[in-house]
């Protein structure tokens, strides 16, 4: 690629973000769709609503990014300067659209509204710039082009950002950029980030066009390679061979190459492929691995049922742990976890059963906080795996949660595997 | 109050934001924090992890504010800069902080890991820093003093952030604003935001110190009152009618005025003071519900154990709904969550049932996606109630969660009072 890339800066305006009442959805969004335009996005920035603090931060952006998209501040009270700042930056007079004024009567009309002169002030556009019709609210968009680059002024609520970006910026920008970017996501599991960076060291030391980045979600490490090319199908010939290699190093450990597929899923997808029914015994998660399976959408075909056994009592009379076990052994053993595993007290006999107990929270004896045992009954072989997790009582639990997903995953694709070659 | 108002700035650092990969949550949450306590905030602002760029973001940062919170890019990777970058600007060197390496070497071991080469750079730390102790991740942050301004760094799992900022961060940024900012906050549940709003707007509009602001969560309100003054006593005079007349509008739908009380917390005290003992028995939420109770520490002596009967078969064999029910009715009907709740057919039987049915993702008949039965059998007294929720699959899901430990909550109460004066 001979071009220079060109670079977008996202200033959402607002202080009601600055007061943290809202999350900033909006930037998180435009920017996640920059890379898919071949375009760079090096700063995000929040500024209140003030003309000085936002001018001085529209100057800025202007200095060093060809984009600058704005967002919010373009309602009609004395509070919304964005557009008026903008047209002050970028010297530009103010006309009456007709058009949006049109629109915006019969907005007001259609819903028995009286349009008040504050209204009016959402339909003055600066010469020279390209109005973004908003079909969901009163407030247009504009893109202001200045000296080379370009001001994109849009409606803050996310219900009338989006469709506008989709609708009216995506096209303006594409004809700005020559290239595409792709990318490729290889989730691992089992693995811990520094582990598989020390795997990986000299494929991230080796990298630029595609570049490679991971990222630690809780039990898994997900690796982002992004190619840039002419057209896609560059961009995915220098992507595939990445990807294999990544697969090739992490082996069983890569449960998906798919964006948008989740641990849970990949373990429904497994169970699926074998016709296998998952039933959970859960103690300290308390349900959260059964709530994660069921998140996934389908997974009644799957999942038979989940047992929240957080009581002493409840483990004996519906997972079937002896009162000897745990009166020897404790709650919190091996030797339970085995129990809670082996032949659930209840209906149905699942073909996967997983169980987790463990200490949530800190515990007198010290060397017990955060320990967990994870069992797995797959079509009747059991194992079970002593952790130490750290963190809070939320923390504990979500890391559990995510073990007990890893080792029901490896637990099915050993049954699978000895179903076919056993 | 006569000294001139402290100002921060906050920094997010780190790729994965700047692509859109992850929402910006860790800036929401800081930036509420700051009004608390008394400090005001102009900027956000993300960079990637790029030396060039965040040392620019720093000093142009601590040009124009007292404190910079950054967050991110502490790990133990190539590509995470924040602290050397700050050093940098702030003309620190760094030496091994030999209490963080004790407590990086302990949680290893504890884990049975294998600590590499890697690992050590994150106990180098600046001289002259306030290292901050990380309870629940590998990263320790550090406050360094620069020039009568003071640069905080946070690692940016969220789950590291929030409790170092609340143990470490909170005490130090006091320590630096004149007078004493106190906040309560009165947590209301069956009341919708606007809904709320309304019921406050005489408050709202008079509000000075104190002030007064609504934030909406999933099911419930949180009004928090803040005042600012000389010192804790008159903080607390100035809160105390406020707090007062808010529990006044809002009677018994108000559940907690402590901020580290949730909603599930209050059900599970609610059912110690009837001793009381609960049951959950789940579809769509799939565990959701008894995951939320499990949550709240010494849980075990009110929860006696919760059943996911997701498949219809597990509603039948489980929760002993009954086979014609769901023929003639359906999985998610009034009828079938009341069947829920009735007499499930297994060990123990618990003083309050809770039961939730329903369709987490977009069904083929539109008018029926979100729609959610959830029941309560309160002593004998069952009660269902029909709710339609709006969202995604986990949306829907964390609604109808947040409903039933709502629903569970009046049936509980009505259970007490009947107890009482019954």
């Amino acid at each position: 690629m001979e071009n220079k890339k060109i670079t977008a800066e996202i200033i959402a305006v607002g202080t009601e973000i600055l007061l943290g009442n809202i999350v900033n959805t909006n930037a998180a969004y435009i920017a996640a769709k920059l890379p898919e335009l071949g375009i760079a996005c090096f700063y995000q920035s929040v500024v209140g609503d003030n003309a000085e603090r936002l001018e001085g931060a529209i100057r800025q952006a202007l200095s060093r990014s060809d984009v600058v998209i704005l967002s919010g501040g373009l309602g009609p009270t004395e509070d919304d300067l964005t557009k008026e700042t903008a047209c002050k930056v970028a010297g530009s007079e103010m006309y009456c659209h007709e058009e949006s004024k049109e629109r915006l009567i019969a907005y007001f009309e259609k819903r028995g509204l009286t349009l008040t002169e504050n209204n009016m002030k959402q339909v003055m556009m600066p010469k020279g710039g390209v109005v973004l019709t908003n079909n969901n609210g009163t407030a247009p968009g504009v893109i202001i082009p200045y000296e080379n680059k370009h001001i994109v002024l849009l409606p803050g609520p996310p219900g009338e950002l989006k469709p506008m970006f989709e609708e009216s910026v995506v096209p303006y920008l594409k004809k700005l950029t020559p290239g595409v970017i792709l990318s490729q996501t290889v989730k691992v599991c089992s693995v811990g980030e520094s582990m598989a960076e020390t795997m990986i060291a000299d494929l991230i030391d080796a990298q630029d066009n595609p570049s490679i980045a991971t990222y630690a979600k809780t039990g898994e490490v997900h690796i982002r390679v992004t190619a840039y090319a002419e057209d896609e199908a560059r961009a995915e010939k220098l992507i595939k061979p990445v990807v294999w290699e990544l697969k090739n190093r992490f082996g069983s450990n890569v449960y998906t190459t798919k964006e948008d597929v989740s641990l849970e899923a990949a373990v429904v997808e497994l169970l699926k492929s074998g016709d296998l029914k998952l039933m959970t015994v859960e103690s300290c998660t308390g349900g959260m691995v059964a709530s994660r399976i069921v998140n996934v959408p389908g997974a009644s075909e799957v999942f038979k049922c989940g047992l929240v056994t957080y009581s002493n009592k409840a483990k004996r009379k519906l997972a079937g742990v002896k009162k000897s076990t745990i009166e020897k052994y404790s709650a919190v053993s091996r030797e339970t976890a085995y129990e809670m595993v082996k032949a659930p007290e209840v209906w149905p006999k699942a073909d996967i059963v997983i169980g987790v107990t463990g200490y949530a929270s800190p515990c007198e004896d010290e060397t017990k906080t955060g320990l967990v045992y994870i069992s797995c009954n797959a079509c009747g072989k059991i194992t079970v795996k002593e952790f130490r997790f750290s963190g809070n009582r939320q923390k504990v639990r979500e890391s559990a949660t995510a073990q007990a997903l890893i080792l029901a995953r490896q637990c099915i694709l050993e049954a699978l595997s000895e179903k076919a070659f056993g």
